[in-house]
């Protein structure tokens, strides 16, 4: 997921320090169909990449449904945006959940010193769209400022 | 739910002595329709009536659809019967997540001495059907036995 950080330059020195794994996830054994809500584990490492921190790579699904998270442990910020353009974000701590409502693309980042895990839940017949994410981005990305985490616009490439 | 429980005469006992609560569930503000995942935190107290531990009523979803349920604090049973009379149960504890397969009914019995507390989350469009499992019930519950909860048939009234 090289592409999904904004500074080029700090991936490269990442993948040449030996291309670390950012985000694991665990699956429940569950079908992906209609009916099935399919659950999944995911831990985030805590680090940045240059001043941004890890992150998922994010997703629309397929077919527009919910999603719901349930921080484990960790600190973390769920980013979420419209294909209309609307913005928000929600904290995700142990035992919050947090909800995505349909049609939103999602990103889960780790803004924490330990790793961030949580539970998600989907339809088993979601889908997930991992490209238009990769084309349009999140307009807006979390770094790590001088007192805290801090959104920031999207640079253009 | 007086006629959930099969001790008539301990429910009559419980009724007379004011008619405690024996759940309550806070729901999130999510649309009940197609594509949204409703979630809903349920608190049920620790107690019996006669030797049957407090429990939920008890349904199966309208349309046939999953149910996901996370342990959060104390310690319980969800009880599962499918329409074709398999039955089955898992332990319900913090950070579990039990898995409830679409065509199964479903109750959860707090078998611990604290409250049990869970997140539920389902179809927003399920629906929710308690009249069958009030009508032909489940055919095991759950009982303080000497040693610990312990799983009895359901006696013909």
């Amino acid at each position: 997921m090289a592409g999904a950080y904004q500074d080029k330059q700090a991936v490269s020195g990442l993948l040449a320090d030996g291309d670390p794994v950012i985000y694991t996830g665990f699956d429940a054994e569950v079908p992906f169909e209609s009916g099935h809500l399919v659950f999944r584990t995911t831990v985030i490492s805590a680090g940045t990449v240059g001043s941004e921190f890890f992150m998922t790579k994010g997703h629309h699904h397929i077919r527009d449904s919910a999603e719901l998270y349930v921080g484990m442990s960790g600190e973390g910020i769920m980013v979420m945006e419209s294909r209309g353009g609307d913005f928000a974000c929600e904290p995700l701590t142990p035992s919050a959940a947090v909800y995505v409502p349909p049609g939103w693309a999602h990103r889960t980042v780790n803004t924490g010193s330990e790793p961030l895990s949580f539970l998600s839940v989907y339809f088993g017949d979601a889908g997930h769209d991992y490209e238009s994410v990769e084309k349009s981005g999140f307009s807006r990305r979390v770094h790590r400022g001088e007192t805290g985490p801090e959104l920031r616009e999207t640079a253009a490439e």
